[in-house]
Formats: structure tokens, sequence, C-alpha cells
């Protein structure tokens, strides 16, 4: 327990960290490439998918919804026109039903929040889709354990500053747990905060592309919730 | 200024009453029934337009994003499969132009919350689209005026109640100023709240299903920004 009076505050990603999301992400982008092999014989659909959505980013931000719409984009384009409007239809009910997933908790992570929020005051910090992100902390049976949910647009550095400046603490008595090294840790890292990394056991192409980590020394990588709060505990000053 | 100090702060709505906004929705709305035209001959695709809006409002929530999937799917029942890809592909490039189209302040707007942020408080409360409604306050020439803006998923009385609790606030030392009965005048007045309702000259037709409001008298209409001060004025106690 030698440094945990320095840690002050405990973030928590919500997609991937606390609940499981990207795998429906990827059950749907197989779906695409299955629909889509009916008109083309590509190798690199997921790529092309990716690129449209990955420009699309600046106007629709993070979500379901904005999903879809780039992949109703891409099946125009990819297929050069030849996809039917059925099956345009058929991706804007993958859509919704991807919206109506049930929230299924990661393994474990119940219990290490409880641990982490027993001697830490703990927020939740998600992006994507206010609404679905909403729904997916209600859905989720933890929002009992975070007094504080911050549903913002984009994870970075001066997002984590703003929530900071809002609980009224320094980047050093705050520490984040996540998945994503691109939006959990390297921003929290930067402002010069603490990191503990959770990977996942897929990533989404848009969150590996991230900038290395300022100062690998303020992060700890954890394989299982359940070594969540000993990581916490050994963050720090030394 | 009798009664001034009654009020200690003023909320906003965001559109169609800070800046045009319901005016871009109604031009794709012309723009869809036009292109359902060419398919079938209905004169109530407006209607069936809205009724698909409705049931998705729960998944979808408010905003751009949802109303574009709402169209793809009212679209392909409506002409029965009939429609062409290439249209449902225009159907997503007009929900890009409606998330690209300049923000326009409403005139006279800026003076008015200029006049009312020197004697309160003042708040931007805007449902929707998180993303959006960000950039929409980012390029409306706005924002500076509002030290606090909130961006909800939906307005009403909780919300209003949560809202005043992070300020510390009463509900009677609060009034609202907005466009919409139903979302920014009903909830704040059940609570016990002041409104200011400015109609706009299109009303979507969800806003207009309002509930009637409880008291009557806790209300100022006014019909130009340039009127609010001097309603925020005559509000509060006798």
């Amino acid at each position: 327990m030698r440094n945990a009076s320095a840690i002050r505050l405990v973030g928590f990603d919500g997609d991937d960290t606390l609940w499981k999301s990207e795998d429906y992400y990827r059950a749907a982008q197989d779906e695409f490439e299955r629909m889509l092999a009916t008109y083309v014989d590509l190798d690199d659909v997921y790529q092309r998918l990716y690129a449209v959505e990955k420009r699309n980013l600046a106007l629709f931000g993070y979500g379901v919804k904005g999903m879809v719409l780039s992949m109703l984009e891409a099946a125009f384009e990819i297929t050069d026109g030849a996809i039917g409007s059925d099956d345009m239809h058929r991706i804007v009910l993958l859509g919704k039903s991807l919206l109506q997933h049930p929230v299924e908790q990661l393994p474990g992570i119940r219990d290490a929040v409880a641990a982490i929020a027993a001697d830490h005051a703990v927020v939740l910090i998600t992006k994507g889709d206010l609404f679905h992100q909403e729904a997916k902390v209600r859905d989720s049976g933890l929002a009992d354990l975070f007094p504080r949910i911050e549903i913002v647009s984009e994870k970075d550095a001066s997002t984590y500053a703003r929530v900071l400046d809002e609980f009224g603490l320094q980047p050093h008595q705050f520490a984040m747990v996540g998945n994503s090294l691109r939006s959990d840790i390297a921003p929290v890292v930067a402002l010069g905060g603490w990191g503990v990394h959770m990977p996942y056991h897929v990533t989404w192409a848009h969150e590996e592309e991230a900038e290395p980590i300022a100062d690998g020394a303020r992060v700890r990588r954890v394989l299982t919730p359940a070594e969540i709060p000993a990581a916490i505990r050994a963050l720090g000053p030394a």
C-alpha cells in the first residue's frame, strides 16, 4: 500500500475494459465482408471499409450509427453501385441489432472496480455515441459503482485535462485503466498521469494507430481484471 | 430589475434557439419526399417517415445520424423494396451534407445572451448527438459566452434536476430559454422553475407532442431574441 495515497482518482474505460464491445463490431464487419463477397472478389474489403470509416470520423465521430453509415457508403463504392437495396437495408438492420446487443461484463471486472473504489474515487470515462453509451452504462450492472460518468467525444490529452480540472486534481494524482494505448494510456501519461493497460483480445485498427508512450515507467500492464488493484497500488512515485 | 435576483442561472437551448436547425432537417425531408415520389404515389410519406423515426428513437436517440438510418429504413419499407441502391446512397450523402451545414446564429441572439450573462450565470443545454452538437457549439461563434455546456441525451425533468444539482441550485432559481415547449419549458416548469418560450417558425412533429404546461404563470413568451432579457427580468416571485 506504499504509494496508494499518491493516486486520488482512478478512471476506467468502458468498451472492452468493463464490458465486451469490439467482438460485436467484428462480427458485424465479418457479416459485411460476407455480404460483399457475393458482389466482388476482393481480399481487402475490410481495409476499404476502414478507409471510409477513417475519412468519415471527423464528421461522424465514434459509435455504431456512424459505422453503419460508413458501411453503407463503402458498400456502394466497393461494389461500384452493384449492391442491391435489400443488402443496403440489411446493413441498416445489422446496425440496429448491434445497438441492441446485451452488455456483457468482462469476468472479474465488478470485483476489481469495487476493490479500487474502496480506496479511491473512481470515474467511468468512455467515448462514443452519448445515447448508446448511456444505454450501455445503464445495462452493464456497473453504474452503481461509478458516482461520476463522463461520456466524451474524443479521448485525448485535452479531454483528460478537462476532466481532471473538474475534479480539482493534478495529473500525477490520476490513473487510467483501459484496453487502448491510444485512447486510455498515452494521453494520460503525456499529461503526467499513470496508466494500467489491460489489452483486449481484439483491438480496432484505429486504436492500434498509437503514438509511442512517452514514459513507460508510468504504465503497468495486466492481463485480467483481478490484477488491476495490485497494479494501481504499485503505481505512484517510489 | 425588481425580481432579477431570484433567478440565478439561465439555460439556453441550442437548436432553433441559438442557431438555425430545423430548416435543414425540413429541407432533407423534402428531398426525401421528392425521391420517394419517383417510386410511390402517396401523400403521407412524411408521416410514414416520422412513424419510423419515432419507433427508432429509443434505439437511436436524437440527431442526424439516427434520422438518416430511419430514412433508409423508411425508404425501403415505403417503396416495398423497390428503391434503388443509388437512392439509398443518396440518402447517406444527404445526411453527410446535413452534418456539414454551416451554423447560422439567429439574428440578435448574441446580444441577448451577452446581456443576460452580464447579470446571471448562463449555461447551454442542448440535446442530441454529442459529436455533432460539440461541432455546432464550436462553429456557432457563441461558445465564448457559455462557461458551461451540457449536451444531454434527453431533456426531461430528471435531466434538468441533475444539471441544477451540479450547480447547487433550486429549480426556482433557474429559467430556461428555448423554442420547444416539450423539451425546454414544460419539464423546467414541472420542477418549479421558469421558462422563456421563443417559438421557431418550424417545429419538429416530435417537439409538438407536448404535455400541457403545469403553470403558465411561470412562462413568458417572446417573439425575438431582443425580447429575452426583459422577459427574464419579469420572471420570479412578485
